[in-house]
């Protein structure tokens, strides 16, 4: 499932800074375009299409950022969303409870009375696009040292979102594109009163669960469907998708717009040998840890495993992603072509003088933090407080209320003023907080630090003042706090630091105590390596227009992009991947398996076979080039037509962090025709059929 | 698909030498056993079963070795026996005409007489065997050269087949098995009175094509039904297999009785290098140009295709099998492995100082004739008589009038007393020769001989006699022969070395002009190859069981073998395979591309898809070790009873030829239920499945 999946955690440098360009320029159907810059070139080219100003921004407005990690699109002028099943997983699992389990059962909302609240889901639409590099770079002198040009950065851009959001009421983020070539202000509309409408039997949602997860060919039905309300009412948007029950033919154009997570193709090989031998060999030891330990909770029972299963479809999924780009960066052959790639670039750099001067030792810059990030990688990646949710909950409140009293530039990343309404949003979510699944993996993350960094680390000391054990200190922590409870968080920080100076609540008191640990390590990275990586960054990038004008598209960064390609089958498995399955296939798939998990069918299924027209086409690939964060993006043909929801790369497209290699690359979608046959068939949703199709 | 392909024209030194053992002991299922020595051990500490003799008796005699080339057995005690349409092709194809075209149109005969006598096909059922190596070895002494060693072992085992013959009236071959370690006389029943019961469409029978031959999952109906026949009755046969029709479970026991045609695993790492370096690329270069020229002749119209299909689907399955075994040979880790085990093995030697100084010098001389054979390999591979199948029978003409004027011991291969019946009934066989295939092809050959030989190699230059150019050559050859007809060929035989001494067909003239330069290279061959690789192999397979004991199986040789497994998927394209498909697949397939070739229905499958139970299983895989040779063989449960019909490997099992890997190599079998849901329901053949289930 393309959700963003750990790259989140990467070390902030390293995310931040993706240095260097694959090419002159793009091939074919790859590429993650801004919608300041589509690809109008090629798309005249290869398909005489030319898409118009109010076209790009039709789709502009119909597409919806969905939470922290997916995207999806308005299917109707009153406010409907399309997304995937496991981009609302989250929802679904917090609105359930032992007694009702929407996640196993599904949900259909045949009326608005009947929709419910998702607790803490914000939805963005990108209202407007500005470039404010020159603002940003100005605000850097020449005489600045390496942190304080770092702080200036901050600075300003911390007040240019300020500004904008004050000016406009809207969503302000800044967005470094191009590794810092260019900054961009993006203003959001956003929606936090959101309803879930339908959603369907996650066994049929995520049918062929963890081992069909990244494969073609596939049978799932990933779709799920909210409404955004504004002051109690459905939202009136002029811009939705219409609906195309015919969903596109075999070799036909298609784009996606939707907002890929995290790409890491313009890395320098410095980065690259880093994140071969040792970030992912490390994140993937990490998760394999955790998923062990997430399963032995699911295995006490079923309540357990209803708890623990929005964590391991997770854990597992970002387990098969990271495993398939380590696989990707262990392929010699790839190494070798980056290699090429960014041999060639510095030789074009070279041949320019004057571009030659500007990036100076930029490359070795990187490289040299890099060594320097090696030497405290241990500390970084394991002092984590034990306790997921709860220990997250705790170092925000704590920082919430220091932070705030500051000047806003000189913030910690996250408190700024644009960003403290989605950050309350979720830090004071009614959303369950399972004791019994934090106290498993809390336990988990202290015996990881006890192995990691031994038991004379004073982050390790600290938390280890709880108990003597592990075991001990997780329980003490547990039984001393009621941040359980999303109101004494919100009277917490209600109370400013004076409250939280005299909380007794045991994680805030760790909190407190190793708050100071963490932020000597934030000012350490940010002196010692972002000092360096990001002002190279900005080099590079603006060396990469320098050398190939605006031929290019950044790497990804959770934000808008339109992407373009074609429905296409592809070699596989020594054979041949048709573009499309059907209903048939998915029938095919259960009965091959004797209907045995992850392959049986929903007990509807079973009964509604003979219901269902099985010709009608299910799932469906096409080159489009996405990556994690896309899940829930609408597939739009050229009239700007719904056709089909992506929710998935194949096999070989893990390795598009790296490199995009269009014989193989695929990204996966539910087909449209599919979702009216269900709706219909299966779930007996007449009005949200109808409502979809405009029929109402 | 799995017939033999490309194999037989090895050089024959190669072919017959494959000299050391993977390891200690062949691993779980691994392994096609004599059934003089079943792997009784592995199956009882495995799976608790215990065959009787009487049990391995029964499934001998019920298996039938088809043609040149496949397998198949009884199914009724009337004579039916069972194979693969891919198997009965080329007799499907001999039988039609451009009016009747059974090949993909299909036939069912609902009575007797409606039965079609086909033209050329043999079926050879084992009857005895017994170890003559005792025999075979006494015959060459010490004193001899290695020539004349060479010569005497040929003799004798001439001499032992023409008494066998004599003395049983059964087709009598010896054979040597680990590489010449034993030498067995096998003595089979021949059955050349056979006719066409039912064959289905091509279409289905080979659903998915060139594309989805040896891969899984898999959706083919490949089966055709011959019956055998005595003085013009329908044979009676004792011994044939009941049907399961319900047939295997996941995770069943299974066993295959067929005739795997020959695997390389016990080659030495000189014999590896060589097919790797010259063997392979030259034998897929081959295939590659003789493959465009036959696309190219029957792109001229439909008649034209029905003629090359046979030969196109041939060299597409050679090509498909080639590419995946030389594929195999460039895995680096392969190779190593290889390596290792041959060192294992010679250290095991080293260690026995009896063995040691028995086999000597044998794997250095086997290296030593490796070296010698490429000096002349450009020669021996290329010097091809023009047209395949005339140039054939002309040059087994010449021959054959030839050889059995001289004591048996001391002919050509193929031309021993005991192997004439089979050879006339090949060379006399009434099917037709479509000259236009035989001018294409023939062109294409002198064209290659040409380019790789030059136009003063004696070869060469005789064919050119014809003609200056290779067009004028073929044709002139074609204008002047009459051996198309098989009465001429009759006649030229029975007339003898004076009628063929005589002939003016250009053929015959040929033939006669090159066959001193190709007996010249026989020669050659015994003399420095054969003569010292053959008393090699014989000393290294025996050594193999001073090693290891008779725990071991020999590499295939077309004759019978057992091989046991289990019903099983497998990890594939990043998730699992499961054991086996249903008909739903074959409808998803084929709607997923939109039902165009090669994933188009037959018409049948179109009109008559709702009289189908759609979760029939269709195909199945198993962890059965099997190779080109074994296609149409019987999978058999413990009862004895038929479950499925060898039909392929997937694309993980054609490196198969080198090592057995139990992880991904899967035999590709039709499931015994979706036979007789398509007999019933789609062909109307009430008739014959009622026989096959034994109900009549």
């Amino acid at each position: 499932m393309n959700r963003i999946s750990g790259s989140k955690k990467w070390p902030l440098a390293l995310a931040a800074a993706a240095l260097f360009v694959l090419a002159a320029s793009a091939p074919a159907e790859e590429g993650m375009w801004t919608l300041d810059n589509p690809p109008l070139k090629q798309l005249k080219e290869k398909y005489g299409f030319e898409p118009t100003p109010a076209w790009l921004e039709h789709i502009r407005l119909a597409s919806v950022r969905v939470g922290d990690g997916g995207s999806g699109s308005f299917v109707s002028p009153d406010g409907l969303v399309l997304t995937n099943h496991h981009v609302a997983l989250g929802q679904l699992q917090k609105i359930s409870t032992p007694q009702k389990d929407y996640v196993a059962d599904g949900f259909y909302a045949a009326t608005l009375a009947e929709e419910i609240p998702c607790p803490d889901l914000e939805l963005n639409v990108l209202y407007s696009t500005e470039n404010v590099t020159d603002r940003v770079q100005k605000a850097m002198t020449p005489s600045m040292t390496p942190k304080q040009a770092l702080d200036a950065r901050k600075a300003e851009i911390a007040k240019i979102e300020k500004e904008s959001m004050a000016k406009t009421g809207l969503r302000s983020d800044v967005v470094p594109l191009y590794s810092g070539g260019e900054y961009w202000l993006y203003c959001y509309k956003k929606y936090t009163e959101v309803k879930l409408v339908f959603a369907p039997e996650q066994q049929i949602a995520f049918y062929g669960g963890d081992p069909d997860n990244f494969t073609y060919p596939r049978y799932d039905l990933d779709m799920a469907v909210f409404r955004a309300y504004e002051n109690g009412k459905p939202t009136k948007v002029a811009h939705y998708l219409k609906w195309s029950a015919k969903g596109a033919a075999d070799g036909e154009l298609v784009f996606v717009t939707g907002h890929p997570g995290s790409t890491n193709r313009r890395m320098t090989m410095a980065q690259l040998v880093y994140q071969r031998d040792i970030a992912y060999p490390n994140r993937l030891a990490s998760y394999k840890r955790r998923l062990a330990i997430c399963r032995a909770y699911a295995s006490r029972g079923a309540e357990e495993a209803r708890q623990a299963a929005n964590i391991i479809f997770g854990i597992e999924n970002s387990l098969k992603v990271s495993t398939g780009e380590y696989e990707g960066l262990l392929d010699a052959k790839l190494m070798e072509n980056k290699a090429a790639e960014e041999k060639e670039f510095r030789s074009l750099i070279e041949a320019k003088p004057e571009v030659k001067q500007m990036v100076g030792d930029s490359f070795q810059a990187v490289a040299a933090a890099i060594e320097k990030l090696k030497s405290r990688q241990t500390e970084l990646s394991n002092r984590n407080l034990p306790c997921p949710t709860l220990g997250r909950f705790a170092l925000q409140v704590v920082r919430l209320v220091a932070e705030v009293k500051k000047p806003d530039g000189l913030r910690l990343e996250g408190f700024h003023d644009s960003q403290l309404d989605s950050l309350k949003f979720r830090l004071f979510s009614p959303a369950p907080i399972y004791p019994g699944l934090e106290e498993v993996q809390g336990v988990d993350t202290i015996k990881q630090m006890l192995d990691k960094l031994g038991p004379q680390d004073p982050f390790v000391k600290a938390v280890l003042e709880f108990g003597p054990t592990p075991e001990e200190a997780v329980k003490a922590l547990l039984a001393g706090t009621k941040l359980t409870d999303p109101k004494v968080r919100t009277q917490l920080v209600a109370g400013g630091e004076k409250a939280v100076a005299a909380s007794k609540d045991t994680f805030i008191v760790l909190a407190r105590k190793v708050d100071p640990i963490l932020r000597e390590q934030i000012k350490w990275q940010e002196e010692n390596i972002d000092s360096f990586v990001s002002p190279a960054g900005e080099k590079i990038g603006q060396a990469l227009f320098a050398v190939h004008g605006k031929s290019l598209y950044p790497d990804a960064t959770f934000t808008l992009r339109l992407t373009y390609g074609t429905v296409k089958g592809y070699a596989m498995n020594g054979t041949l991947a048709p573009s499309k399955t059907t209903l048939y296939g998915l029938y095919d798939r259960a009965v091959s398996f004797d209907n045995k998990p992850p392959f049986d069918l929903p007990q509807r299924y079973i009964d509604g076979k003979d219901k269902l027209d099985l010709a009608t086409p299910l799932n469906f690939v096409s080159t489009l080039d996405i990556i994690g964060g896309n899940s829930g993006s609408p597939v739009i043909n050229r009239r700007g037509e719904f056709v089909g929801l992506v929710f998935d790369g194949n096999i070989e497209s893990l390795v598009g962090r790296f490199i995009y290699d269009e014989t193989a690359n695929r990204c996966v979608s539910v087909h449209s025709a599919a979702m009216i046959e269900a709706l219909k068939k299966l779930y007996g949703a007449q009005a949200l059929a109808k409502e979809i199709l405009g029929e109402k």
